[in-house]
């Protein structure tokens, strides 16, 4: 537990979609450090004992809640949010599904499919995928959003520019994240916990897992910033890069059919020279594989690049 | 110079544009390791006493020669030219300029640049840009190709599935390169060697640089490949992100659109830190920072993040 916290948010205190009348959980000032329990995507839907036929009652409504909101005082449209993100306390257990009609290959990959992971929440030792892949961890936080100005209800799922949905997966321990502000006390909530993700989020979902998160929330007064932006204190892919990478390229003028491409490719090398059903490599691929933009001035061809670490297999 | 290589290819000995009716200047077994060497994009146009007046008399008719073409005995359609990239000896000259029309951000910029750099080609040090900005070094060779099946001339500009002008800035010494056979002899070329380039090279171009190239070409037969592919030997991003990153986003429904926002923002946060011209930030940042796809499947918004490493200021 958090022994600096100024502040908790209890597992309860969660929403869905975004909306600027949600009341505020809490009133903090700026520079106060809070911790979040935060649930997985699936609001606890998924345990440890589950299996794909969990699939059929999950219900996809209450995706995605968020700890929240926090009202920061002082602050105004204009204003950016300095999150400054503490570190996380995993929970050791994760899920990775493909849900029918979401990810990068829907049109692929009709069928529900649905991996349960146990790994080590304090060693955060790579984590076993089937009989000998294992995925290196970095937690981080999937959502981290100020609500938008615009009025009513908003989906949770498409990340905006007051940052929401972003999952990048470098919003890790160390990471300072600043978002936009459109509302006065900004109305920040966090959630989507996941305990490792490849760039790109292929197949639709990371390793999804419940954990705490523990962030600083402060100001910088009339920043104008337009888009989220975010510093990293050291490597992003350190945790990853030892063997180095197999990767397999798109080549053509658009950079998502490139994108497909490429993943398309690389779930084939993984599934031919490993013996996976396609499925399974495409979700390990989403839990550590990056997508890359390697060259977009070549006109009319850009190149997409999917970097798979060798580490998972070595 | 190479002591074990099977045969040269002067730098007399390139060719303009993609065509399979090129006489090959080589006939070679496969296995063997040739040295190519590579003219720089312009073909030697800039040297290091250029100026931005000389942008106007360089003929783009005339650009990125690439040495060859090498028949490999025995490649057939259907075989995959395997290439191990053996290494590089720089020319310690190179040149960044931003050419009006071409660049992700050709809007922006319309007006000619030329930035010219002297390097240390034996050691490799960062390589200073204006007063206080060191870019860490990577050589590597921005279009490596066979030749395609369709007839007649082809532009050298754009990259294809049979590879070309790919610009991926990890075909770097130790990568193993697999390209589409389509051509008896599959008819390789090499050239627009870099001495470093960032994931996207958005200002269009790199640290342009003539440099000789040692590559060893062999098959795999039958490999009935689709698109360019490679292996990696180590870590591909240790010379940059040793200091971690500043990153801006782009966040929207078209990855392109995300692409040239976040590009945008993080020229004017370079500009805006460090008192740079926006032009000389853009293509600073074309020689060292990524673009990498964080987000590809919350519909309707991806997440496009551009990575600036650290380093080059600290």
């Amino acid at each position: 537990m958090c022994t600096n916290c100024d502040h908790t948010i209890h597992r309860h205190q969660h929403h869905f979609g975004w909306n600027n009348a949600f009341e505020p959980v809490a009133r903090v000032a700026p520079g106060s450090t809070i911790e979040f329990e935060c649930l997985d995507a699936s609001g606890g839907h998924y345990t440890p004992q589950s299996t794909v036929e969990d699939m059929k009652t999950a219900d996809f409504d209450r995706i995605n809640p968020v700890n929240g909101p926090i009202h920061v005082e002082g602050a105004e449209p204009g204003d950016a949010l300095k999150i400054t993100i503490e570190g996380f306390q995993p929970s050791g257990f994760g899920w990775t599904a493909n849900i029918p009609g979401f990810g990068l290959l829907a049109e692929d990959f009709p069928d529900p499919a649905l991996h349960i992971w146990k790994y080590d929440p304090s060693g955060l030792e790579p984590a076993l995928f089937g009989k000998n892949a294992r995925v290196p961890l970095k937690p981080f936080a999937g959502t981290l959003g100020c609500a938008p100005a615009a009025p009513g209800h908003h989906s949770i799922v498409p990340p905006r520019n007051v940052g929401g949905n972003l999952d990048i997966r470098d919003l890790s321990a160390g990471t300072v994240l600043y978002l936009p502000v459109e509302i006065a006390g900004a109305l920040f909530s966090v959630g989507d916990t996941h305990a490792a993700q490849g760039d790109g989020e292929v197949c639709g979902t990371a390793i999804e897992s419940p954990m705490n998160a523990v962030l600083t929330l402060d100001l910088v007064k009339d920043a104008r910033l337009k888009m989220p932006r975010f510093t990293t204190p050291g490597p992003v892919t350190r945790h990853l890069d030892a063997k180095g990478y197999e990767v397999t390229t798109g080549v053509g003028p658009d950079l998502m059919t490139g994108a497909k491409e490429a993943v398309r490719q690389m779930v084939d090398l993984l599934a031919g020279r490993y013996q996976m059903d396609p499925v399974e490599a495409y979700m390990l691929a989403s839990t550590c594989a990056d997508l890359r933009i390697s060259e977009i001035v070549d006109a009319p061809n850009w190149v997409v690049s999917f970097y798979f670490p060798r580490c998972v297999f070595e």
